[in-house]
């Protein structure tokens, strides 16, 4: 893209509006207990839904939906018959969580389309705005709800069964219905995402922009350890076989796995653990660890797995105990396009903002898209990593170079094809 | 004690009835979900000592009760003005317990005093044999209660305060007011009880008498970690604080000093963990350990319990969490009195049974007798070591070696006054 065309589109953020707006959806789902609470599927998702309809319907963009209510504002502009470059997040949050997580990419879309529109910029593709469903787990204990299904991963069958005795879908389903749907056909050309890092690497690094090169699939097990109960003080030491002194080594064995594959951008963590009986004067009989442990290469996930059953078959037989390891989830890695993050640093490059490149952290909807569409994300710093939280930041400055680089992407992408 | 007298006592003991008796006492309270439960002061509690009121009665004994009710059976001989010489434990169990646990110690008392009747042994002091009540914390979270009401180390008012909703002591009182009372004034010169051993070590030496030398003290910590709460897929191994990682690093700590201290006889264990949030994409910023350290030299315990607490320092500087230690119990081992060991081993050298030296892993009611009155334990074999469970068993050859050996003591013991 020319550099003053790039530069014309950066300089029409007005980010006032994008600090208002998300302002609005903050406060439209504050949470009396702090944050903000704005579960996928809840009256408070379709309140700041509307809000959006409105922004969407000022930039320009018309609004339809999906049957699981996915919400999509389009700008076919030259190309009623070309395929989009999409772009967009999730509204919903977890319980107490932040004011920036998802809404930023929505809010950030709407402005990049608004000021595409005041450069005078006009796309040779169309424009698409989606707001995705149901991205945290929070619901149904398993996020990307919206995602999965709009790639087909994710069948309103399985949806069923993810239901719970406290949500059901057929409200929000005959909701969805009466909206006016899109043209399933249609398939996107490419797809970018915007969203706070909710790590503190780039704040480490003091870069406003990190272009995101993989998303980590997240290998969760439940390992169980049963050993003996036995009385805690008429058993000499060397006759015990402890269950929990059995799941400590297994909680730093996931620890140090992660520390050796650290080049490899893997993460490993302990993240629950608890023994029977837990009476003062018993030697556990029976403990159980959860792992996480999420990477970005697939060989650098399978070493650190192999090597941490490895652990646990030692620990095993050194104790005398039973250590069973049962997979929860198995989740694959995914790369994001390197045409497109090429894309992403090119803006940057242009608007001279410095970038690096990092792996995500956290799951989003780009990795469902990602094996379909050419996908690449935009990471803003996360003041102090926090996320999740009431107290999730960012920068106004950064919240601006992402929107900026955004907009210059997206533009880019679509007068490509 | 003279051989041929101290045989004739132990050819007395009729096993049959020993084993009938115990078989009984289990059969009285045996538990709809599995072994016995018989708390204390319950129905099954008094109950059971209906029961021994009338084996101690047809054994020629006076029954009275003091205050809270611990039961006395009293045989004064020649010498009304004699100091008695003690032997007993207790009839209260845990819920789910075993048939031998404290039973044993008032079973086999009640039958060594026949034995010596029918041996036509006329000890010089009186016998006594105690039945004391809530040996087990299972009713008021500590243990003990009644030996430690008889030596004065727990008031009427301390014990108000082990109140719960469920456990009131006035009805129990009442009943013990309208009983026989003890004079309150009357000192054992000595006390013996014989238990089963609630562990491995008599089975695993092949030995039928244990010679207990001490009895523990437990001090008990409940060990807390703060660290800091991050998103386990966004925060790389390098920039957490993770409160489960310390925690498991302690748990470990606590069992290597159990070993570094074991040949002083130290058991140390971490008999609970838990941690905050438990969520499986979170670090764990919070964790929390118990530890239970038991020994019988303070030298040793203290070094235990300060190289755990030089560890945790170590591990909170290390990691950046936060570890404080609260300090639950703190106990003190208490020694057995070495006269009467001595004695205990004569009674089994001349019977021709092995003994063992050994520390209790648990407590019992001698080691609150035991800074008053000289004071001997005598174990028996457990099978497997399992105690406090519907399984608990001794073999009837190693009960009938116990009941001889506690016979033949007790009445050394009773004609050297």
């Amino acid at each position: 893209m020319e550099a003053n065309r790039l530069r014309t589109i950066a300089a029409a953020v007005k980010i006032d509006r994008v600090m208002d707006r998300l302002g609005l959806l903050a406060k439209q789902a504050a949470s009396s207990s702090g944050g903000v609470t704005r579960l996928a599927f809840s009256p408070q998702e379709r309140e700041a839904m509307d809000l959006v309809v409105n922004w969407m319907e000022q930039a320009g963009l018309t609004v339809s939906y999906d049957a699981l209510g996915n919400m999509f504002g389009t700008n076919d502009g030259n190309a009623p018959d070309g395929r989009p470059v999409m772009a967009g997040s999730h509204l919903d949050t977890v319980p107490g969580g932040g004011a920036y997580d998802g809404t930023l990419g929505v809010v950030g879309a709407i402005e990049a389309v608004e000021v595409m529109k005041a450069a005078d910029f006009r796309p040779s593709s169309p424009v698409e705005i989606v707001v995705w469903r149901c991205e945290e787990a929070a619901r149904f204990g398993q996020g990307r709800i919206g995602s999965l299904y709009h790639t087909g991963e994710l069948t309103m069958e399985n949806l069923r069964r993810l239901e719970t005795a406290e949500v059901h879908l057929d409200s929000y389903l005959r909701e969805a219905a009466g909206l006016p749907q899109r043209a399933p056909q249609r398939k996107a050309s490419g797809y970018l995402e915007l969203h706070i890092e909710q790590g503190r690497r780039l704040e480490a690094a003091a870069t406003p922009i990190g272009v995101v090169t993989a998303i980590p699939g997240a290998t969760r097990w439940r390992i169980t350890v049963t050993g003996r109960a036995d009385h805690s003080g008429a058993t000499p030491m060397g006759l015990r076989r402890d269950a929990l002194a059995a799941a400590a080594e297994v909680i730093l064995a996931a620890e140090r796995v992660g520390m050796e594959e650290r080049s490899h951008e893997i993460v490993a963590t302990a993240v629950n653990t608890q023994c029977r009986p837990g009476a003062w004067n018993v030697v556990p009989g029976w403990a159980e660890v959860w792992t996480d442990i999420r990477g970005i290469e697939q060989k650098s996930i399978d070493r650190a797995l192999d090597t941490l059953r490895q652990i646990t078959a030692i620990v095993a037989r050194q104790r005398g105990v039973e250590i069973e390891i049962q997979e929860v989830t198995r989740g694959k890695p995914v790369q994001l396009n390197e045409a497109v993050l090429h894309q992403v640093e090119e803006a940057a490059r242009g608007l001279n903002l410095r970038t690096s490149r990092l792996p995500s952290g956290a799951g989003h909807d780009a990795q469902t898209v990602a094996p379909y569409v050419p996908t690449g994300m935009i990471f803003i710093p996360s003041i102090g990593g926090i996320s999740h939280a009431p107290e999730e930041r960012s920068h106004p400055q950064d919240i601006l170079a992402g929107v900026q680089v955004l907009a210059g992407t997206w533009a880019a992408l679509a007068s490509v094809e």
